[in-house]
């Protein structure tokens, strides 16, 4: 069982774990604590090529002053060597004797430092303020699920699902209330994705601003897919962060390997919200985790889709959703949906079919 | 005031009014009251043609009989003549002394027997259970108030807008609890109307059933609209009612002239699920009173829209609805909406716009 002190240090330990960055690397605290439990060492990871949080505490000690100690830290210290030692090797070689983390490191190449540590003696103990550390760390812990950057494809319509009138004129489908809560969640995002389509025929900013048009403080980086040239004249030009460019959408793999890119760069969550063919791209591809439809009570009718061809040819292949949430945004909806495996899919329509007493069309 | 017999005579009028058919006339009842205020006489309307409530009550009575009586109508007194004279006339004639009613008579030909009556030195009171006699009429004001039926369009859709899949497949994007849904409104309409692509395309069956596919009591006549004929062998063929047909929901008019043989038929509600294409022909004719759009959570990209042109070439011109309410059903949401005039639309639209900062693209 933890000690208050040990509580009270693992608080510490996520405290000082934001003051690194959100990124590649997990954001990460250390404390350590002498033998009468006050603190004799913090340490905090600074990013992809520094040291981890636990040798960063280790470094403020002199020489043998760690001996007895026990180490708070809010991420299970890793197991291998990297850019940095693993810290399991370097807690165990400093003497400490307890290590208490809130959670365990789910990857392949790092994780096992607990058991490192039991094997060498040390008393370990695991799960402090587990679900604290789960909060901080979600979008890091996401992308090691997913292998790439949580994505979200976001798209407004009408109920009748065009984007636009005949003409191409959208301003304005949705209403201010749903327009600011997509510059809410831009800012919350890492990238912001949008088609060279879009680019060409809307010339957006892709910034994330307040209502009165100004910046909000973080800014997703804008990122480009297509091959055709960003005009010099772009208003994207002007965004606060240069933007990324990866070739053809509709490329095999082409998405695939610009999330991957991007995940290289420390982007963990992807806004992706660049016309109705990009979002297609990400739908038929599966890469795709959230959706965000803001449904407008307008009807447009006409052939401005607000989403292209999917890949669905028949009915049995549809993409059935799971949907999170539907909220009443002004006069719009706003469905947070998940997409679901086609093959469950497919079972949910094969039982929901045997009820059916008539072989009638959808009426 | 009325007196508490009056009441009891009101609420023994709008029952006995029920008797009679719903249809081009209204149900009405009447009830003669003696000077004691004991029941002398009962009388409805059995529908076009037939006598009128009143008279009919008269009719029961010996010469003379009604004299000093008082009447208690569910409706004005007609002031007209029609096939039948002003029954406004009949009870001065008869020489009743007083008539209480429940609603005026909004007919612009038929009304003024309060007035009527009055002049002749009858006690006239009026308002007696009007909303109750105003919910068993509804249907019928309606149609007055419009000058043709009720007519509420509905579709089903997934949420990007789509009817079907690539191939045509359909069955089935909503769910069970939709679909009951739908069969119960159907049954609640006089006719149910589809084109004849959706004929053709589906071979509906038309009619209102139960979830175990039993017919439900009250049927709707079906109505196909379009040139094209009706296949020897359509499910539609073996509907309880004979179906009409008109020609092109295309033409100018067409469907308004439809709407008018309908309402000389009796027709007070109309539920048209007929296919995108006539859903957006009444729409383009400003025909829809009421939309239900049961929407699916599921993406089906493609070219299987619900809802074809609606006539909107700008945004400035897109059909604004007032969203009445929005109710799941299963895994499904149900739309109730009117659409608004264009006119307030875009009012509504350029207010909107004096608040934005930005002039990009609906982003």
């Amino acid at each position: 069982m933890a000690s208050t002190a040990e509580h009270d240090a693992m608080r510490r330990a996520l405290a000082i774990a934001q003051r690194g960055p959100r990124g590649v690397n997990p954001q990460v605290g250390a404390v350590l604590l002498g033998r009468d439990g006050s603190i004799i060492a913090e340490g905090w990871h600074r990013g992809a090529g520094t040291p981890h949080a636990e040798v960063d505490a280790l470094s403020k000690l002199a020489p043998g002053e760690a001996r007895g100690a026990t180490a708070i830290v809010t991420l299970e210290p890793c197991n291998h060597t990297g850019r940095t030692g693993p810290c399991s090797e370097a807690l165990i070689a400093a003497g400490v004797t307890r290590v208490v983390y809130a959670i365990a490191d789910p990857g392949d190449h790092s994780s096992g430092g607990g058991t490192r540590l039991r094997a060498a003696g040390v008393d370990v103990e695991a799960g402090l303020l587990a679900d604290e550390a789960t909060a901080l760390l979600e979008s890091w812990l996401t992308v090691q699920r997913l292998g790439r950057p949580h994505v979200t494809v976001k798209w407004a319509q009408s109920l009748d699902g065009r984007a636009a009138a005949s003409d191409g004129t959208s301003q304005w489908i949705t209403g201010p209330a749903a327009r600011a809560d997509v510059h809410r969640r831009r800012a919350a995002a890492d990238a912001i994705v949008a088609g060279t389509g879009t680019v060409l025929a809307d010339d957006p900013a892709l910034t994330a601003r307040a209502e009165d048009g100004t910046l909000l403080p973080h800014q997703p980086v804008p990122v480009i897919v297509g091959a055709r040239p960003v005009p010099e004249d772009a208003a994207l030009r002007r965004h606060p962060h240069p933007f990324l460019q990866y070739p053809g959408d509709g490329a095999s793999g082409g998405l695939a390997a610009a999330l991957e890119d991007l995940r290289t760069r420390g982007v963990q969550r992807v806004f992706v919200e660049g016309g109705p063919a990009v979002a297609a791209s990400f739908l038929r591809e599966r890469l795709a985790d959230e959706l965000l439809v803001y449904v407008a009570p307008v009807l447009l009718g006409g052939d401005r889709l607000a989403l292209h061809d999917i890949g669905v040819t028949t009915i049995g292949e549809a993409k059935r959703l799971a949907v999170a949430s539907v909220t009443p945004l002004g006069d719009d909806l706003l469905y947070v949906a998940h997409p679901t495996p086609p093959a469950a899919a497919d079972a949910l329509r094969a039982s929901a079919r045997v009820d059916q007493p008539s072989s009638e069309g959808d009426e």
